[in-house]
């Protein structure tokens, strides 16, 4: 399965449910900001080194997939319904940072 | 371009940069945070209605581009330091949403 | 009970847990975010007209309660823990909206 | 000045610029949202250490007290629209914490 595949199946997803309706881009940034903030939620007490390591941790670890997957699909989503292609406006971002931030010396 | 390529650009542009150590899953989440943040204020005065036509506002278009592509950054950057596979994580937990959310009946 | 008996609550409850170590000013913008992210929750799907009424609603009014009380209380913990008097930031920002934003006329 | 003067401000400064209408409870918890971005990106690279001197960085300082006060003008903001008084929210929210978080064996 790939980007494409996924954008397909959350339209039959939302489709099937008749939920359209709510999924305007307002609603859709609130949705993902509220799946932000359950990860954020995850890692709030965690030492960056701590943070490191979430994934060993049998009991963070699917905590972690389950809303990092949250976050994933409504922001797939909400970029569709936008019409963004995520890649392309990813690496268009891309490019403008590497003008703005100078690779370090080496 | 396809997201494994993204996530390849995103380890040498860190990497160019010396920003490894800095990249933290903990301090990563807190940008994701940041950046869903600025994207959030793009659409707080706006009604559910005027969010749908945000990419037909001239000077929209280019702030939400920028501000999706800095979330998908981030978020893919994430996903990387934590060895998770997006996709994969996305599609597992769609799996679980059929269970939770019936269909409508039509 | 005001602002400073508020404080002061907070300070004896987290002493009284051993919880100061956690609170640092990072992992408090965290809380505070994750919060939030969980009150954003709450309005994602309603219209902007049915979150006007959102406190006549039985079953979201003591989830809205809830969640704006943890949102108080990690912003009055982190400005405790910035040494930031909440009241007086708050009153030097206006004045300076003031004159960003000119008054309509009438 | 006291949040009763505060609150009072922040209706008269909304209501001299005719802003009411944009108001909702749903719209201010985005602003909320978008202002708790904002604090969450000035911490986002520091160490939860070096967050501890953030006041004391002369660059940091008015960067930090600028997004606090943000923050505190929409949270008053929006629990003055949604008609709670949030030092009462909050007392009855640590209230029911003392409950559910026992004190320390010291």
């Amino acid at each position: 399965m790939n980007l494409d595949d996924l954008i397909q199946r959350l339209r039959e997803f939302a489709d099937a449910r008749d939920w359209e309706p709510f999924h305007t881009p307002k609603n859709l940034v609130m949705a993902l900001s509220g799946e932000v903030g359950e990860l954020t939620a995850l890692f709030q007490w965690l030492t960056p080194e701590e943070s490191a390591g979430a994934m060993r941790d049998p009991q963070l670890r699917p905590e972690v997939l389950d809303e990092i997957a949250d976050v994933t699909l409504y922001l797939v989503r909400l970029a569709d319904m936008l019409g963004i292609d995520l890649i392309e406006a990813a690496n268009a971002k891309i490019d403008r940072n590497e003008v703005r931030f100078p690779r370090a010396q080496k």
